[in-house]
């Protein structure tokens, strides 16, 4: 250990001599190089400089830098289809190979038929059991073997590229950003919490214990060897969506945010709870208006309310009258992906 | 923030600096200096040495370095009530005032007696009863600073001290020594999580979102000005103990302990969980053994089982079976409390 101390030190001192003689010119640097001038940039950048400047009425102190930021829709691709129920559609296959008395019933028939017409005609109860079969009986440590087998493996429909390409770099700089002055960035997901976990960090360099989702309960038991076990069951724990969201937060992270960032319904109470704390707030909503680089969805584009991710007419309205700000893809933001350019 | 930052680069060249020369000086200090010599001490030292040095066959990566600690017992003084049982209780008397029709109900008319014999036989029921009362149907920001205000005032009854100085010297030294080698730190308590946030910052230096506890839910909602509140409300939602320990890791933390620390039966599924995994793990129990500088019951001393802290002898025969490292407060600490020197 002292070895390695000692190789940090000196890679430490080399570092902050860089830094200090490259200070000026990082100061200059734009940190959110991918977002075009306009109110969005601004506040975010406004908002950083008001609560991390000591003399600033609008100080946060470090260890009340909390962001929080939904996933699906917000730091990555969500049309057409959400990815994690992608993937529980894709695990069927598995599924009834080990139990092939499923393979005649439905929904599970459906799915093994590849009518994607039918299987967009599911219903909530059609959709709990695909789920109930596919993500729990297995032990926590298969449950991440299995996602991370199929995240290696899927490519999405329209770009042919993992779903762990389809992140939007201008939201990846303002996680650097906000993390770089001294925020602790969480994902805030109506998701499965224990999928999202398993690429965050890959991903977003956003730790398991900051990934807030939708949960279901495991069980702690033994297996017939006697070693303990952490067993998904059905048992549905968590629901980090809507209301679920602040409520989550505080479960989970015991801090009211200072900065929030959604894309639809099921994260207004999140921005609404978020707002309300006293100081400098940031609220920001990403608007799905750019059908060529990415999709058009929601009220910009007189578009009827999509079935996920949902951004109403009254959100975008309810966003005006708060002063929420709402990211245009298409106006704000000069890249979508990191690998356009 | 172009100040800010250039401060704390020069402050941080300074640091290196500092550092630099000091290394081998630092290298030799000892990071224990509360424990004497012996078995435990050696343990968590190389522990620590196995996983962070580099070029062993035990090096754990720094975003695995996960060690949790149970508080009552393990990281402060739980004999002879549970702080957080002592809260409730002195807590009565406000809900009583605020709602009189209590005065003539129990268990609130026996606590409002102050018959400590009485009260020693609380059913469960009857502490569930004072939990809701005075635990829920508050916002989560007066309940915070209900809990603040009983620190700040309230002592303990044998050394007149605020319970939070009541916290052990050399396990304050072991959660510093980890955090140096690059662990983060979780409490994971049957305890109230929202009860443990309150202090746990400035007792452990131990954030919020840090904290894994017993739970009960919140519900999000508006006050009569349309102001989002979360209300604490009488819906148990994550019991923190035995099986739930692990289940609870699980669900906060995402990731299996490398090291665990406990103190009773209440301990035993996580520091199980704990030992479970590949590569190194340490997992150590607290036995209190100290009857003149703290408490001693348990096993050890021939002691009937406690009602709180349960250390079964059943506890201690697995602990040696498994190999887990049983702390002697007796023999491997040389002050149990900083104000003790």
């Amino acid at each position: 250990m002292r070895l390695v101390s000692t190789l940090r030190l000196t890679h430490g001192l080399v570092f902050a001599w860089a830094l200090a003689l490259g200070a000026q010119a990082l100061a200059q640097t734009d940190p959110l190089p991918s977002w075009n001038d306009g109110s969005a940039k601004k506040a975010i950048v406004e908002f950083v400089h008001a609560t991390t400047t000591m003399s600033s009425p609008k100080f946060v102190p470090p260890e009340q830098r909390i962001a929080t930021f939904d996933q699906d829709g917000t730091l990555w691709v969500e049309h057409p289809i959400y990815s994690q129920l992608m993937y529980c559609l894709d695990r069927v296959p598995a599924v009834v190979k080990a139990k092939p008395e499923l393979a005649n019933v439905e929904p599970f028939k459906t799915v093994m038929s590849g009518n994607r017409e039918a299987m967009a005609k599911f219903t909530p109860q059609d959709l709990e059991k695909i789920a109930v079969a596919t993500l729990t009986g297995i032990s926590v440590e298969e449950f991440r073997a299995q996602a991370q087998n199929w995240l290696a493996a899927a490519r999405d429909p329209r770009w042919k590229r993992p779903y762990t390409e389809l992140t939007y770099k201008p939201m990846q700089e303002v996680l650097g950003y906000l993390r770089a002055n001294g925020y602790k960035t969480f994902i805030v997901t109506g998701g499965g919490q224990d999928f999202v976990r398993v690429y965050a960090e890959q991903v977003y360099d956003i730790p398991p214990e900051q990934v807030v989702g939708s949960a279901g309960a495991t069980s702690f038991g033994y297996d017939k060897d006697g070693k303990p076990v952490l067993t998904k069951v059905p048992k549905f724990l968590l629901d980090d969506d809507h209301a679920g969201k602040p409520e989550g937060i505080h479960l989970m992270i015991g801090q009211r945010p200072h900065a929030a960032f959604g894309n639809s319904i099921g994260d207004q109470q999140m921005l609404e709870y978020t707002e309300a704390g006293d100081g400098a707030r940031l609220a920001m909503l990403v608007l799905h208006d750019d059908a060529k680089r990415e999709y058009a969805y929601g009220p910009a584009q007189g578009l009827p309310d999509s079935k996920i991710g949902t951004f109403t007419q009254a959100l975008y309205d309810e966003a005006k009258k708060q002063g929420w700000i709402v990211i245009s893809m298409k106006n704000d933001w000069k890249h979508i992906f990191a690998w356009e350019q």
